[in-house]
């Protein structure tokens, strides 16, 4: 199933996306106050018969999408816990070193927004940057998993996100990559989260972002130096992941600090960015 | 006034503490759900005069705080954002420079426990440490301050904070220090949230930490290398600061990774905090 929030910023309604058409929803507030961590914990303890079978008996009312802005699929997520250099080829573009092990960092949670909203170019920035993601959303508490085939049992689904990044603020300003990664709107995410029953082999999945048409990045999740498995269950190791949790699992080459010519994102450019069998984000940029 | 939360993880109520006794409380669950960031908003914007004219009319149920647990001040903080290497003796004892502006990092939210709780070394771990911290409590939006004056109107009170560390995770397993700053029980907060009409010069705090007795930590928040007017300021350049957000702002000299004995803590290990003002805390360790 796609489960997605519809509506004005923090006033989304939670829906669910029609199986056979994209502009079309139906409307579960008679099920759940939103699409947040205890709604996907229900999601993964009871599974999605129920809703199916209310969908079938025509009992979900129609939501029409069209005009409606789609907000981010999860609401407020507890953590966003992303996994740096974790494609090979963006590694040797960062000029860094395969990592050993993963690369752990955090985004403040109100960077998330929607798929379409805009996006700032912070105020002092000449280097903003994207970052198109896998996304993993978490749906059970995940404390010291055993291994990483455990990690299937906490994962409710999947989105697009992009790890939008300041470059300057990341890497020349002291400190963590944190200051570069929380600036306001840094986290679309969306349009829906897809339940991992239905993306299907989530290691060959194709990436890509385009930034006003011309392609950028390009990748599959199959580039992953560290999978999708094995990143739950080794941040499991070090925190304590919670249901509606957010992890981005990094970012294929392609990256505007990676390339010969720094194309650094400026007010006016549009990202639009897909995530094969996950949908697609569109994002124009403004000014902080 | 000294807020306070007390009752089961999970379940505190909102209280405030007696002006002339540390053992007797007033309920505000007439008044509020929480302490929570829509809570602290209200008094910052409306004063305490209310709370004020309630308890002179012995409107506050009393709540008598003999054998009850004390939870976090603030009820589940949408962030948790540290200020690294913030005192010259710190910086020093690790080896590093003096930052020319302040390093940022964030822990997971969810490490927020009471001040009395057990904080659990984690699995894997030998580096477990321990940092006193003063931690501001934020009560307004703050986004782009224009000066660090600005910082006051958005600063609700102030808290102990012990920004327990793992330096093994943090230093030697590859990417940012956020791996060793997140672990389950790693940010024992409170007992109170002191409003900052009550702190009196917040630059004027003597904070100290002892193990088992032992005296480790002794400081003054005048040892500061950016005050709390510039850190809230200059965090605002990076992130939207929102109600109920901490922000820990470093910790002196005497950590365990500072000693030539390295006294990393160890389960069965008492660890005591206090700020001058600002009560003190307790936490025995655990094992994860």
């Amino acid at each position: 199933m796609r489960f997605l929030r519809v509506g004005p910023f923090g006033a989304e309604r939670p829906a669910l996306l029609a199986a056979d058409d994209e502009t079309r929803a139906y409307d579960l507030s008679g099920l759940t106050g939103d699409i947040d961590g205890a709604f996907l914990e229900r999601l993964l303890d009871e599974g999605t018969e129920r809703i199916g079978t209310l969908l079938a008996q025509g009992a979900l009312p129609v939501l029409d999408l069209a005009g409606q802005r789609i907000g981010a699929p999860v609401a407020r997520p507890p953590k966003v816990v992303c996994i740096g250099l974790n494609y090979r080829d963006h590694a040797a573009e960062a000029g860094a070193e395969i990592p050993a092990e993963p690369v752990i960092f955090m985004k403040a949670t109100n960077t998330v927004v929607g798929p379409d909203d805009e996006v700032l170019v912070p105020r002092g920035s000449g280097k903003t940057d994207y970052e198109v993601e896998l996304a993993i959303v978490i749906g059970r508490t995940a404390r010291y998993l055993a291994s990483p085939a455990d990690a299937d049992a906490v994962i409710a689904g999947y989105a697009v996100s992009n790890d939008v990044s300041e470059r300057e603020f990341q890497l020349e300003r002291g400190g963590t990559w944190d200051k570069g990664k929380s600036c306001e709107t840094f986290n679309p995410l969306g349009p829906w989260l897809v339940t991992a029953d239905e993306v299907g082999d989530v290691q060959r999945l194709g990436l890509r972002l385009t930034v006003n048409g011309e392609p950028r990045q390009d990748g599959s999740t199959a580039g992953m130096i560290f999978d999708v498995r094995h990143v739950v269950w080794y941040v499991s190791q070090f925190l304590v992941l919670e249901p509606g949790d957010i992890i981005n699992t990094g970012t294929p080459a392609g990256v505007a600090m990676g390339r010969a010519d720094k194309p650094y994102l400026q007010p006016g450019d549009v990202m639009e960015l897909e995530i094969d069998g996950l949908g697609r984000q569109r994002q124009v940029l403004g000014k902080a």
